[in-house]
């Protein structure tokens, strides 16, 4: 299994060609709450998602080990798509990514405006099978969201860098939160985290309506999900984690499972609190924050990946549909 | 008149209690209109909006000049109302805002959580009059939401700061973009800009529904809307500019009124490209940007003042009713 050498390895790679985000904080959420909560603000990272950091650190890795791809392909609808797009530009690898019809203008605009070629496919299952059969042919290399060694070191990265950020501001932090859709970044956080400090814990939060991954640690063995779950938090509905990213997750200290209000709850309170414009999918780990720091009696200080910022407009039509702000976050009463 | 001095020593004055806020900007919209555009990220300011300069820069000029009041009054519902309680806790006095009952419950209590009084009224109009009452007291100082020297000259450190760091960078800026309320931002920049660089052109925008300012530019003279105006920027809502703030406005070198739809596109995009929580009056100058770069032949460079961030549920959730993300923004066409 890969380790903290393989993060830093990663973070060597990648560094001239990412951002090196912000952490944040909200005095007053941390009044609110009585606890320090550090945000890293992937949002602000290059196509606005952690996932660049994967794809760019799995090109790079190619190319040290001498076998630079011809051709890039890959079959996804969001933040790995653009990021795959924009990885291959900075190395000028020709990209493919396959779609399916029906995904958002502005997510197909966005993928094609990195300079990849955009395929559209009549369906999801066209799309995995044209980059399966287009990955089988000689120089071409594909990358996948998130069941790949190199390409959770290069996730691993976000949660580095924001421990090391915290460390030289002297701040311990007691717990790592990040969100669950294959694994890929809850397993880079772990693996940053455990190599950095071994006492502090790393927690996973998934929608409650795709919770294939806590079913999967319940039962010892990953389960998939039947069908494509609906859900607000989009960046969390792979149907199921992966073999690599599974034997990482088994180590995780606790996990919760969140409902679609907190979700929403939460995404209007981190674009308040913070003035940020953050997936669902990222404030989700603010609910099992709160979970975790209800039977607290001490102070901690807890650090948050923020996954990403693209949204599209029935998202965030949905997200502001219900009045949360009027309800303040504390760590003692539920919210709603 | 207040000058570019006036600005430097309210810098001087706030530096310790504000953020210096930065300065970003979007590759890919610079693509796509062919020029350059800065913005000051306002949004993430003390509470979250330009606002808390000058009134910071107010209460440490009184302090300054020997006349620290026991106890500062206002009267505003909005961001203005905010600033004031939390410059008023910066330097320990005790703050009174006086509120129509019908403001949102997250307004009143982030004023409330900033250590102000917040007395709530029947009406605007009994606010005004208690706020005026309160202020003929001894000791008791009324801070003016826009029409006040030290007001504006504390606005003025945002684009100051911004055009600073932008010749820091070597870059020259052709114009600079900011919304027009009561004035005080657009004042502020005005003096700013024309103490650094008299080439830069100063350019006010102003919802098209809520268009008193232009109105009495094209008059000459100060006209007052007759009702309170319904706009999706309620940060320009004021009924007129003042008298300060209208000798300074008649040295734009232009003036924009923007359509409802064109405020919620730019919100949209600018959420969407920046990742930032951007208020729709913050958003508006895009529009004035896009008509004024359209006849341009060659590639300028603008900053735009983002003034901040503080957006309630309901407003939210009219920005994001219709979908404007799928036209994507060009100089050349119309995008709606």
């Amino acid at each position: 299994m890969i380790c903290l050498n393989d993060v830093q390895q990663a973070q060597r790679r990648i560094a001239a060609y990412i951002h090196k985000t912000p952490v944040v904080t909200s005095k007053r959420l941390n009044d609110w709450l009585g606890h320090s909560v550090y945000f890293k603000a992937e949002c602000l990272q290059k196509v606005g998602a952690f996932k660049a950091r994967g794809a760019c650190n799995t090109l790079a890795w190619l190319i040290e080990t001498g076998t630079k791809p011809k051709h890039v392909v890959s079959n996804s609808s969001g933040n790995h798509a653009q990021a795959v797009a924009w990885s291959a530009r900075q190395f000028n690898i020709p990209a493919t990514i396959y779609m399916p019809r029906n995904v958002s203008r502005v997510k197909a605009k966005a993928t094609a405006a990195y300079g990849a070629e955009v395929v559209f496919c009549e369906s999801r299952a066209e799309a995995d099978q044209r980059a399966s059969e287009a990955a089988v042919q000689t120089g071409t290399f594909w990358i996948p969201p998130f069941n790949h060694e190199q390409v959770i070191a290069g996730q691993g990265t976000a949660a580095y860098e924001a421990l090391e950020h915290l460390h030289r501001e002297n701040k311990k932090v007691n717990a790592v939160f990040a969100p669950c859709g294959g694994g890929g970044i809850l397993s880079g956080s772990l693996i940053s985290t455990r190599g950095l400090s071994r006492s502090t814990s790393v927690i996973g939060a998934e929608p409650l309506k795709a919770n294939d991954a806590a079913q999967s640690l319940r039962r010892g063995e990953i389960v998939r999900l039947p069908e494509q779950p609906v859900t607000l938090a989009d960046g969390a509905m792979p149907l199921s984690v992966g073999d690599i990213t599974f034997d990482h997750l088994k180590q995780l200290d606790d996990f919760f499972e969140i409902g679609e209000e907190s979700i929403a709850y939460w995404t209007q309170w981190i674009s308040h609190l913070l003035k940020l414009h953050v997936e669902p999918t990222s404030a989700m780990s603010m609910e099992a924050v709160r979970q975790w720091l209800r039977p607290k009696s001490t102070r901690q200080t807890v650090l948050v990946i923020l996954t990403g910022g693209n949204i599209d407009h029935q998202m965030m039509s949905r997200i502001w549909q219900e009045d949360y702000l009027s309800e303040v976050p504390t760590c003692q009463t539920d919210p709603y």
